[in-house]
């Protein structure tokens, strides 16, 4: 190995996801077998990098002041879907079953990891419910105590007395789940969540 | 998603072992959790390919025209280990239990990829084998058949008529593995593999 390389392979296994046999194949790949792929990644990474902010309004991409999705006039705009990161936005969007708009937290609170309501974007959605045009806020958050802490947070703190509806997502078996298979947790919250058949 | 956004995640995405979440996971990691890291990884991506090439005896990374492990003058240079790539060569160096050479092909034969022996790194491997400073190859290629075929054309092609000791590494049951457990592949090589005991 030489310094260089260390050096890339190093960078590399920061990203998310990358472990060190990982990084060492990407870095291997990069010199030896698509040396193309520097320069154009580079031109990408910087070019995002330069253009590419957060939406001042919701929190997603965009590369204006603020995103399509909520310059779109036709999409119902009293009714807020809350989503831990952007992924998750469009993953919701990928469903075609939701017309609002939504808004990004980049996070969920977490003591452990130093994570408090001042590192989330709660400020504009605070902004968003004062401006008393929201009618109803779905939190599209996880399943897990982080989430569930946040969802309180944002109760509480946040909405108040405004009188908005609001709702979390459903919990319980996923699409094609089998009882069988289902752990106790899951089974746990699919029998509170039942509902009329 | 902007066209910036997408532009860097059809890049990364080209990179092995990336598909389409964790390429979208990295590059919202690079903008909006780590943008430091934009920087560092481009230097990190620009200076390695600047400096990094193949060693011109054995295919090996290097910064220079030679490797550090052909310079090495305490390494068995009568012994050459044959491996399909640079991550095989640290795992084997890892082992601290081999002290020859080593080549690297950058490849096995593969009809079906389109690649020939004009495409690996027999060149050289045929110029140390006529040096006659060769008394031993260690063929530490994988078990399937794209390595098979490279080990027969390196014996009948490259070694032809010298007199060079020539060995394919072990197959078999791995370490910890139970006889139980393996697959009928394995055990089969495990049987032909036994040695006296």
């Amino acid at each position: 190995m030489t310094s260089s390389f260390e050096r890339l392979q190093k960078q590399l296994k920061q990203l998310p996801g990358l472990g060190y046999r990982s990084a060492e194949r990407i870095a291997l790949h990069l010199l030896f077998e698509n040396r193309g792929l520097v320069d154009s990644l580079t031109e990408a990474l910087q070019d995002a990098a330069a253009k590419v902010r957060s939406c001042t309004i919701c929190g997603n991409l965009t590369e204006e002041d603020v995103c399509s999705i909520c310059l779109d006039g036709r999409r119902n705009g009293g009714v807020l879907c809350v989503v831990e990161s952007i992924p998750e936005l469009y993953a919701i969007e990928g469903t075609g079953s939701f017309d609002g708009l939504y808004h990004v937290l980049h996070g969920t609170l977490s003591p452990l990891k130093g994570i408090g309501p001042e590192n989330l974007n709660f400020e504009s959605l605070k902004e968003r419910i004062d401006s008393g045009q929201i009618e109803e806020i779905i939190l599209a958050l996880d399943n897990d105590i982080e989430s569930e802490a946040t969802c309180y947070y944002i109760q509480e703190t946040l909405i108040g007395g405004f009188p908005i509806k609001i709702s979390r997502i459903g919990f319980g078996l996923p699409s094609g789940g089998g009882v069988g298979y289902a752990d106790s947790a899951t089974l746990k919250n699919a029998l509170e969540g039942r509902r009329n058949f």
